[in-house]
């Protein structure tokens, strides 16, 4: 997808009452210094953070081969310009599937040479790291460990862009003082990401906070992406909630994607199938051309 | 501004794993029977809920006459569609500003008398009543009365509109079986306004649920905007995430402008600009022209 | 039960690092003045607030007259002081039992005769305020009317003790300005009562502040109970959490009770059994004589 | 301190509503299996489960050998069963003070060498486990950690006692299934910390959910401890919550101690003074006396 210029949505320069975001915040490497360009990230052929928006999709967890080179070339057909997909899953209970592990980065790298979508997956401890290094474009950093800093720092050391999730009850300080620790490592390439926060409604996995968005644009260079599936648990409301994200300012989606959803090992009732992927996608594109044109 | 068909953004008929809402639902009035259009609500020339773009806007309260009626014009000039405003102003503290009472009603009428935009002011008590009832166009439940059923049924014997608030710690549920009160007394005529809950980050004033936008969609028949000046507490991020409402799916936004926000006797941090204001109105345009255009 | 002394918990007066409260609270009559001693609040034979330890004791909702004076007579028998019940219930759907309105404070009157315990009732809105007046002898107001101030300065200027319920997801702040709205209108007798805040996971039904306790007695002289019935929603733990209540300083508790539980019209998963009250009871008479003797 | 019985408080045989709790509960290891004993945790001289109350008690963290020698000593006098402090410190900005790490660890041993007090401290990666390993009695996983799942199996297997605090947004049974995976791996020493939960109200740090004590109880067979002083945030409230702590049933407290609480270099405002430590144990002592005299 092509970029979108940030004219028609800047409205940061009409003078109001509110001062702007000083140096001394306490995530200086973070903070949306005057001198500081937008942090643009480059995966392959894609770019996070230039104004362009990015859909990234995949299942929940790798469950087998066939399972994820299926919807790999579902999200691929779709337009969507990554592909997610875990093989060390943290769950919260150890009775359920843990991920295949190596097999699953395996199976992701197959998929990547069969579709030519870069991959993104989780990294959930130190010991797997270097695996998980091995075959990934996009190390993700999860909601359980957003504020384990000494993964954060060791997989900042790696080099490669992360996507750092937003812990399930982080402030929005506390979640850009998290990508401090990586920025601090020498590592620019963060791709902030908002999943939802806990709150007091079951009827949602989480309340996703919608104004974060543009908050994290006013007081970081760092691009942000939204993660509607996990926030909201249902896949029936990931579209529209989608839609507003990008409308916010967010720099992408990464939502669950599932052939099967009612077969899935993990997280189905939040797994769009992939012609709702096409639906989102092109819901995406016409809002985009949008604000292009109207710039 | 025109009606926008829900063609594009209703997605709900493609086949997934999520039942249809059950006539079932403890809010049986206010839930999405099959039978049962989507409610439209006249008010003077305009119409909510029939897909067309609402934005109502004015200050917190009514200082004084000439405050209002600036703001008003402002508000009229900007192609807000409604003007908003307190003349009874439930506060925190005792020794804050409570309000000017009916002299800020009679402002109130002199206002739409002036502009021609109808007005919707918020109803805090049984006693005041009858008087706030003579005046407004729209009655307003606020979020600390979104449970205090007594007047929500006395309110909806008026036979107006009413705007219902979520309560600042109210469950999508809850807040539907408030509604069900006004429906039982026989009025019809409820808006439902999101206007933040409780978080955990003092940041913002609250954190703004977007995803219930599409939820009250898809389980009730009424219309529903979005309050973002209350949900964030600071101007700065009030454009982007309406914005993001109307593509949820919102009927429209209310927010606070000011033309003097740091004179302002309440909310002057989260009141927009009446320049802010039009460059909101101005973006909602596009979106709705896109939304129409594509449909 | 007797007057226990503060002096073993009173440990306020060590030197530590935090300042004593400053009179200019926004608060200002419900803060801890320093020339200002604890309030005592006398209903008909009992005090509150002067050290001494109240139970009140009855079921939810009044639903007949055997059923209230048999309930009636096992709270008088434990030992408990005072007897709750509700005649007007604000309850979340129109469709559930509202109560027996005035016939129910007469059948709170009845019981009042034939056990002599003083009753506290609660007042839901101002056009049944006069008749609750009529019947109580405490006025109580709910959670969901916390920050309806208008309603708290009417029930204020009846001139009778009040017990001002916590909003379910109010500050302390918020709170004590809720106090402070009543003693603005001359009337001191406010009893305040922690009944849990809304929190994240649904085992239990609100999330019980203990702290609040020690924190509203350094800040204010206003004496504070307990609702652990409310906070938690499961009668199994309200014995224990009643007596942690009572040696965090609070001076009562308030606990729902139910004869046939399984039967009730609301709340029957709270009510405790009578005969778990009298061992409630029990208990917190041993450790009212433990801190008596020990001080 | 010597050993409590559990007659008086324990009131659940008595019949009522609710159901025992199943053997199919997710969390099968930890749960209160009709046959299983409850868990009773050895280290050194002291036991944690048996019915007696410990208090551990030391600074954030540790700062230099003076600072902690002097403090170990006020602990050991104060009659206080562990000595905790941080060698390893997850901060949330990494321009704090993180820790003097492996020097810190051995400052600790010297204290219980010479003060004859078990030691407590945080391990936070798998890097410095086996270092922390060699130092400690007690392994602590804290709130960041609670649900790093690779972290707690390598913990668990090291075959010490792990004291794993609540996550700051877990529900019981999230923290009851994170219990699990160390009792999967053999390793059945699990003493549970409640150390708050993210709350709106920012009075207090966190919000204490005392409740947890009598359902953890209930629902497991596991000790449980209770941490104020991360909960509260505040010193000046600790000491009453504590004495709330164990008669709700935990078997114990763990607070922040230090002699020069405005010079600490981490959470000084919630930090006792020795003296304090010494009010708080004779407080404790004298409701365990109660509670064994009269079960």
């Amino acid at each position: 997808m092509a970029a979108v210029t940030d004219r028609v949505f800047d409205l940061g320069n009409i003078s109001g009452i509110e001062k702007p975001v000083s140096v001394q915040e306490p995530y200086k490497l973070a903070s949306r210094n005057p001198n500081k360009k937008n942090t643009v990230i480059k995966i392959g052929n894609i770019k996070i953070g230039d104004g362009s928006i990015n859909v990234i999709a995949g299942p929940c967890a790798v469950e087998n081969r066939d399972q994820l080179i299926s919807i790999a070339r579902a999200v691929k057909k779709s337009g969507a310009t990554m592909l997610r997909g875990g093989a060390f899953k943290p769950r919260t209970s150890p009775y359920s599937f843990q991920g295949l592990g190596e097999e699953g980065l395996k199976i992701l790298a197959q998929a990547r040479e069969k579709v030519g979508l870069p991959i993104v997956t989780e990294v959930t401890d130190e010991e797997s790291l270097p695996l998980v290094a091995k075959y990934a474009d996009v190390l993700q950093i999860g909601t359980r460990n957003a504020q384990n800093f000494n993964l954060i720092k060791k997989v900042a050391r790696i080099g490669k862009p992360i996507l750092l999730k937003r812990g399930m009850s982080s402030t929005i300080e506390e979640w850009l003082m998290a990508a401090e620790y990586i920025l601090l490592e020498g590592n620019e390439q963060v791709i902030l990401c908002e999943r939802g926060v806990r709150g007091f409604d079951s009827f949602t996995r989480n309340i996703l906070d919608i104004t974060a968005v543009p908050i994290i644009k006013h007081l970081s260079h760092l691009p942000i992406i939204v993660d509607p599936s996990h926030a909201i648990g249902k896949w029936r409301y990931v579209i529209k909630t989608s839609l507003a994200a990008i409308v916010a300012g967010a720099d992408g989606v990464i939502v669950e994607v599932h052939n099967k959803p009612k077969e899935a090992l993990c997280d189905g009732a939040q797994s769009l199938l992939p012609e709702k992927l096409e639906v989102l996608i092109k819901n995406i594109k016409e809002i985009e051309g949008y604000v292009r044109n109207c710039g």
